[in-house]
């Protein structure tokens, strides 16, 4: 049967062409990257830049790349999660809460203080400032799992304080949109954070040992080939979905549905999980770097703009993160201060919305664009030389070489 | 940072919604089918009738569905690939041959001639000849590959033949579209159908070769982790793109990806290509089930016509293929016959073309997706029965199981 039929003209090509174009890409820019001593995960940011609609012009953002970006990075946070023990977790509560309220206050106050400098109304500042506050747990969670240091203690810290980071930030940006459509319910308000939290701490507390459990006796009972791969994707999507519900973001009910299940199934799942994120991550990183916008350094006022606002996004959140984690020691410090810089495409999101309401002035959206993806790019080598030396615990990406 | 922003509104939710949805209603169900002794396969069609517009009305085709359903029937059939030699193939190429043609000529004109004594116009019945014609090789290749029987006689042919019946598929179509728009242009459909057959001839001859010479130096010489999974996921993106250029079908060419990979990538890219497979795969019977449609039983008229459609489409794939084979004794031919039977999307999207031409008459057109949708249904069980006692060669996708 035509192929060319199936959507009609052109539109069979549409799927391979966009996944091939991302794919190939990532996949060769990753293996510069390898070559020069870089992680992977910059030749991917920068495939993303490079076929994107400022550079090269090979690529848009479409729904192809949208919906496999969205799945990639649950897929990813996922596997991060089968890799975490909740218990493990839970040991580094207290300490991950400081890194995550120190990475939440200092930027926006800087952020904040920035934009206001430069001569932006309040609402706009705020919006700039609540974008700052933005973490991106995907980008350093793929680095830390391709070392194979998931298991390290700021490692550790560094996911739980993403995940309370979630929460925060839920929370600043229902204020700062409250506040840019003229008033804030707090009630309502007090009542989203009650749920997040409550959604997050349960299925924290509760999920590892209910799968402990359910997974043997849905082993054990089910006839389907793969009953344990079925059952774990039927949970992601669940969480995910419940996540939602609950005000915080799917990637993080995806994360709570590995640790869920972390002790509970095969290397089987494992295996199969890794098949779906190889082939989807590349699609969110390449997503990130398509947002890429050079028009930024059209004017030196802007450029200086983009400078200072990427400069303050680094510096704040290594010093506001690295302080919560300082009484660990330096070095863990350092770390987890480094591990808490990339904003991704979470501080684009909250950028877009700014734009939206109609409160984010159009040339501070390009420069908060620009530092997301600069933080981006800066944290994966960073990562690197700040774990250096650190052993591997397990596995990890690392796989024999043959011949 | 709070997850309704993502998309803006509900949008959020929209992903998670529908993988959630689609993907624990068909393992439910094919669950369910399992336990009465009926292929998984059936269930998870049931379950997109069961959730889509006509039943609970849970769910409507969306982009999320199309878009993961295209990428899953694309990853069966590299999977299918991965299990076959071209040299085996080759081997049973006369015989497929014959069996694409008898699986062409005798439903096409059947399908003719039922519109026609129905009082159709001679455009509508060449429209519904053509959708008799369609065959989805997806279906039956998955109820084989769970069985682990792609290595039998039967199973070579039914996928040599699929191919084979690919382009012929093209050309029929090409034919009654020009014929719906006035006039058939020879030379342009004699250059369309080379094209094809050289690319398919091409592939199927050289690549597996080509491969075996590639595959060991990309290990070698490759930094990145998984550098065989990425490199056998490229193929299958660059090789479904230029089916699509070259006029058949995308997931011609990532079959043709994974049957050039299946003597050169080790079990890790079976694996991993797996887990891709068992997440996506739901996705594309789910969406053959939601195309269900009960109005075509809305008068003894259609009704009637509906019966009479899908029992010729039974009867004529079953006897004009199996005849193809029947050199190879009745038990072979049968085995032929019944694995050609499933007209799934591709009968469905055929007679969208014709609605869209405005040659094929909506009631008949009711009446072309309910035989699609029945015929897959019906060919699962059959196919269990006539590949009875017939030992698996391969693993397949049986696991062991624990407790």
């Amino acid at each position: 049967m035509p192929a060319f039929l199936l959507t009609g003209g052109a539109g069979a090509a549409e799927i391979p062409l966009s996944a091939l174009l991302v794919f190939a890409s990532a996949k060769l820019l990753a293996e510069l990257c390898e070559r020069s001593g870089q992680p992977g995960i910059v030749g991917e940011i920068v495939a993303g830049i490079l076929i994107g609609p400022y550079v090269l012009g090979w690529m848009a953002p479409n729904e192809v790349l949208h919906i496999l970006a969205d799945l990639g990075v649950m897929f990813l946070l996922f596997q991060v999660g089968l890799e975490v023990k909740s218990s493990e977790l839970m040991t580094v509560g207290v300490t991950a809460v400081l890194v995550a309220v120190g990475g939440v206050v200092l930027p926006f106050v800087l952020g904040f203080a920035i934009a206001l400098a430069w001569g932006q109304a309040s609402a706009s500042a705020t919006f700039t400032g609540a974008a700052m506050v933005a973490t991106s747990v995907g980008i350093t969670a793929r680095v830390l799992a391709a070392k194979g240091l998931l298991q390290a203690q700021a490692s550790r810290i560094i996911i739980a304080a993403a995940v309370v980071d979630d929460v925060l930030g839920l929370i600043v940006l229902a204020v700062v949109s409250g506040m840019a459509e003229g008033a804030v319910n707090w009630a309502n308000l007090a009542l989203t954070a009650g749920v997040a939290i409550g959604f997050t701490v349960l299925v924290a507390g509760f999920g590892t040992g209910a799968m402990r459990r359910i997974v043997p006796r849905v082993q054990a009972g089910l006839n389907l080939a793969d009953a344990q791969f079925a059952l774990a994707i039927t949970l992601l999507f669940g969480l995910a979905l419940l996540a939602v519900y609950a005000g915080v973001a799917a990637i993080i009910g995806a994360f709570l549905a590995g640790m869920a299940l972390s002790e509970s199934v095969d290397s089987r799942v494992h295996e199969m999980t890794r098949g779906v994120t190889e082939l989807l991550v590349p699609f969110f990183l390449v997503g990130v770097g398509l947002q890429f916008d050079v028009s930024t350094f059209s004017t030196a006022r802007t450029l200086a703009l983009t400078l200072a606002l990427l400069v303050a996004a680094v510096f704040s959140k290594f010093v506001g993160c690295g302080l919560g984690a300082l009484k660990l020691g330096r070095t863990e410090a350092i770390r987890v201060g480094v591990g808490m810089i990339p904003r991704g495409e979470v501080g684009i999101v909250v950028a877009q919305l700014g734009l939206k309401l109609g409160v984010l002035a159009p040339s501070v959206y390009g420069s908060v664009v620009f530092m997301s993806v600069a933080t981006t790019l800066i944290a994966p080598p960073l990562l690197k030389r700040a774990f250096r030396g650190l052993p591997a615990t397990q596995a990890g990406e690392e796989i024999p070489r043959v011949g």
